[in-house]
């Protein structure tokens, strides 16, 4: 694989697509094998190349993995997110940081002095929630292709969350992501999804 | 591929890494090659599998195909994304639908009433923003899939696009992408990307 050369592009061959979108699930139980630190380090390794504006890259993940700080995790989650969240191989804790600017001079050098204009723009929190949030749906996607289940989670008290684990930083959490292998009774049935007309249109 | 079983999961090849990820650019030129309906279909029936919060699917895309609607688009397009946009074979006008509640008794039958309690919620169009962006991720992923590029662009005006396009819509504009084969200066210099311990820590 090199540049894709025009008229010989590849396509993603049916199996790749069944792992990553088709056949795959969001696990709500999983079994006990552990998630290793080497399986997260190459989903990031994969992920991380995906696009952002001006390359802000604001997506950070807080593995929880310690005992002690997985039950702080899941005194924050609603009701329904408990028990999943406490009996995953590993929770993430996903967030939009909004001091991504600092890395600029490094990350998009094309633009010198995008990290002082970037620093005083008010609209800086939004643009790391929505990069970050682009990069959640890559990150789900690679956690996928590293041969794991996701269960991604938006039921949390961010608040909480926040003054627990990220003190005085410029994080906000985005979502909580459970990883793992998908438990024997992990899958509801499939619920359907928006035809190619009801989502797309053409003008 | 069925459901992935414990221990014997499929992991993604390193060709179709490099494919979705780590040879794959951001396409600032493109080629003439048109792109077809039935690739952006191909791309919509790989990428809508992707999970969003209690299935909402807030994601919309609008194809600008005709010329006329393309010099419209580019009227409302940053200075610095007019060129690109006004030659790409395709540009795809990405929505959040604040509406997708109105979807919600089919899509997700498992909660009798959440189309009621989520018309009445003030966190709709929140929720509407955060799951399509999250689904942005996956089209980015999606068109690569297709062996086509992707120039996704947030310079533009969002409030006249919207005006422009969607009218009276709960729809609002969070990207405009920019798909086709790359032409041969399509890319710059790649910039790098944050250590894996820059970005992830552990508790």
């Amino acid at each position: 694989m090199g540049t894709p050369a025009t008229g010989h592009a590849r396509i993603l061959d049916e199996a790749a697509g069944d792992l990553l979108f088709r056949a795959a699930r969001t696990a709500d139980s999983f079994t006990g094998e552990p998630v290793t630190e080497e399986q997260v380090q190459a989903v990031y390794d994969l992920v991380k190349w995906g696009p952002t504006a001006f390359n802000a890259q604001p997506l950070r993940l807080l593995q929880v993995r310690s005992a002690q700080a997985r039950e702080r995790l899941v005194a924050h989650m609603a009701e329904g997110n408990k028990a999943k969240t406490a009996t995953a191989p590993l929770a993430l804790i996903v967030t939009a940081d909004a001091d991504f600017h600092e890395h600029l001079p490094v990350m998009f050098p094309n633009k010198p002095g995008i990290r002082e204009s970037m620093e005083a723009d008010p609209a800086r929190e939004r643009i790391a929630r929505h990069n970050a949030t682009i990069q959640l749906g890559y990150l789900i996607v690679g956690i996928r292709a590293a041969g794991l289940a996701a269960g991604p989670m938006a039921g949390f008290d961010a608040e909480g969350l926040k003054k627990e684990f990220l003190g005085d930083t410029g994080q906000e959490v985005i979502a909580v992501v459970n990883v793992g292998r998908p438990g024997p009774d992990s899958f509801r049935p499939r619920n359907p999804r928006l035809e190619y007309d009801q989502a797309v249109r053409t003008v």
